[in-house]
């Protein structure tokens, strides 16, 4: 049982914590940005410091390795990313990469014996803050292993043209080419030279820490879909138009949404989310009623049953009357629930078990890297406590304990593959 | 009895109709835009040809004026304006111009006998579109007679300065230097030159075309008051925050929306109109619960009796629990109902009553630059019926006939007043 430097996990945290800094408690990097090179930077600088060979692919993505003492094995990878949303925490993504940077650290310190070849990696643009969408460039990479109706969305051509949300002038293709990052295909990840890949990464939810546990050993990715309710209505001026004749988008979507929730509810699946986040009006002015409102509707189970029956109920708003309104559900997108790989699995649970740090089995809600990595590789992840679950938000808080124990459980899960 | 046009009349809504042409059957024409200057260009050239003076303020209010025969006499003011909301339609303002300008060209071609100047006037941005507010510059040219919590939100500087909605770096004094219709202060209406204002305007609402009336004999601007409902909860990811712990304040304003339509219908005032038409979500992204949602409520009654029962309900928000969110209520702006003159109202339903058009009693839901001038001066208004009760749209659409109608309306309703 090897353990991984708090001491070197901290200063790892504060360092990466200044690329970006927004100057409240967290930070704004976008993927290729001039932040994110200087974390790309300080990655490099520290692997190269510990004799890791650098290889980067054709679509930014970092790999730094430790080779092994088989010279026939395959590679195992540790794989997160460095971009956050606008205003994020210093965890989300960098963890993982900080976790990853540890373990070969700690490797290499330690002269930890090991037959693998040991990849830290950076996945580009995970977030898709800058350039939509999330998880484009392991989209990208893990295009020819996807489920068919993924796939469609992540099409290189497409994923090249992508527009700045901030400057429609500017592509994703060429934030690339000006990176300096844009490296060689051949270095991609791939199942020829790759055995399996470990993420870590915060909890992004309030679970461990309730339940009193440091370490969360993630066995699925949970199903979902995502769909959209529509309404159109009849706009007319808000001082002129009797209320008797009118057909108002907005009050229509509003006891759509509480007829939704009341519905849901009575399904009774504790652990169901489900989640209306975006809303769009229009027209959106106060003097006028609104004739056509839209608004997303993301729900989350591991059981494909559960998520059909609140599909149903979803689907169930086209066939009532809403304040004279039609009602139109569209879907946007859905998956199915993304099973880790059971052994992986069991390693990551049998290293915290012997670290002797509180752990317990838990799901995964939102999307990772990891989830496009599992169709072609055997893939696991790592959750490591969040204050108050709170992520993609300035004051997102693990403790450095907390984070040093993630990398060592991720370790000794590795070498527990390692040495198989 | 004087009758106008039809053929004269048809004439300028097909003319003023290309000012701004969308395309698609209505317009956009920006207060002030070369659009709008197209339209100043066409009334200047129609009142010039018959015989009228033409003047221009400070804040480029146009008028023009056909003398009368009494040297002594104030002149006698029909007044609208030209500017659009954005894909707005042919008539909203624009027809309280033509039929001004239609008043003139009839007392002009049938030598109509007359003690006061006449004047036709454009108001410079009423729909304050590009510019806001809505009714900038009557707000200016009334400030000094407006209620003081009114004249407020109209100090000329803070107009001046008031920013394109477009391009933040240009603002309205700026597109009034450049527009070449900033003339002289001392033409502005005042109440030591004008006796009376009129405006004739179409009606927004259905309540003509539902009773087969085809004129409107306007007694009052209903009362209103508009605030804002705000709702404070805690963003989180929509996959991994379970739902007995959220703070969704979109799912909190849904549930405070139907509680507030609840409570009013309740009420049971049939006149009453009130409207949620704006709705601000923040993050506005499907994955993150909402942590703030701001909608506006506005409400109209003639009884300030009924708006206050109205608006105790939009406060209770504030004393219950919305989905674990704080609720604020805060003002944004009301007014009184303002009565239009009883002898011009009474003017207007005799000349209505003796042309033999069907008419009737109504109440003006919406604002107009009546309102303000008729702190300065007695004032009132002739709705022309609206199809569909539609109105700041592209389908917005009166019939020729009854936009005649209205004219012959104000025609002898104005020569009532003229004969005093």
């Amino acid at each position: 049982m090897y353990k991984c430097s708090l001491e070197r996990m901290s200063d790892k945290i504060k360092t990466f914590s200044t690329y970006g800094d927004a100057g409240h408690g967290g930070i704004t990097r976008y993927s290729l940005s001039e932040e994110a090179i200087m974390a790309r930077n300080e990655f490099k600088k520290r692997m190269e410091a510990i004799g890791a060979i650098i290889e980067v692919d054709d679509v930014a993505n970092m790999y730094a390795t430790l080779p092994g003492t088989d010279p026939t094995a395959k590679r195992i990878v540790m794989a997160s990313h460095c971009d956050s949303v606008k205003n994020g925490g210093n965890y989300d993504g960098i963890l993982g990469v900080m976790s990853a940077m540890e373990v070969l650290e700690t490797v290499a310190e330690q002269q930890i014996p090991h037959k693998h070849p040991l990849t830290a990696m950076i996945w580009t643009n995970e977030e898709g803050s800058l350039y939509p969408p999330a998880m484009m460039v392991s989209g990208i990479v893990c295009y020819d292993y996807l489920p068919e109706d993924i796939r469609g969305k992540f099409k290189y051509e497409d994923m090249m043209a992508s527009k700045s949300i901030l400057d429609p002038t500017k592509t994703f293709g060429q934030a690339l080419d000006a990176s300096g990052f844009k490296g060689d295909k051949k270095y991609r990840l791939n199942p020829d030279q790759y055995e399996y890949m470990f993420e870590t990464h915060i909890e992004q939810g309030p679970i461990l820490e309730d339940a009193g546990n440091d370490i969360g050993v993630v066995d699925c990715v949970l199903g979902m879909f995502n769909y959209r309710v529509k309404f159109y209505g009849q706009a007319a001026h808000a001082g002129t138009f009797p209320m008797a004749k009118r057909k108002d988008a907005l009050f229509a979507s509003a006891q759509a949404l509480c007829y939704i929730h009341e519905e849901i509810d009575k399904l009774n699946h504790p652990e169901l989310v489900y989640t209306t986040g975006e809303i769009v009006c229009h027209p959106c002015v106060h003097t006028v009623i609104p004739d056509f409102v839209d608004f997303s509707i993301d729900a989350r189970h591991e059981d494909p049953k559960v998520l059909e029956k609140v599909l149903a109920i979803v689907k169930s708003c086209e066939d009532r009357e809403w304040a004279g309104c039609k009602c139109v559900v569209e879907k946007a997108w859905n998956r199915d629930t993304v099973y880790w790989n059971k052994k992986l699995v069991g390693y990551v649970e049998e290293a915290a078990t012997e670290a002797g740090i509180k752990h317990q089995f838990i799901h995964s809600g939102a999307g990772h890297d990891a989830q496009f990595a599992s169709y072609m590789l055997p893939t696991t992840m790592i959750f490591v406590q969040s204050k108050d679950g709170l992520s993609h938000c300035e004051p997102e808080y693990s403790t450095p304990e907390h984070c040093t124990e993630g990398a060592t459980v991720m370790l000794n899960a590795v070498l527990k593959a390692d040495a198989e």
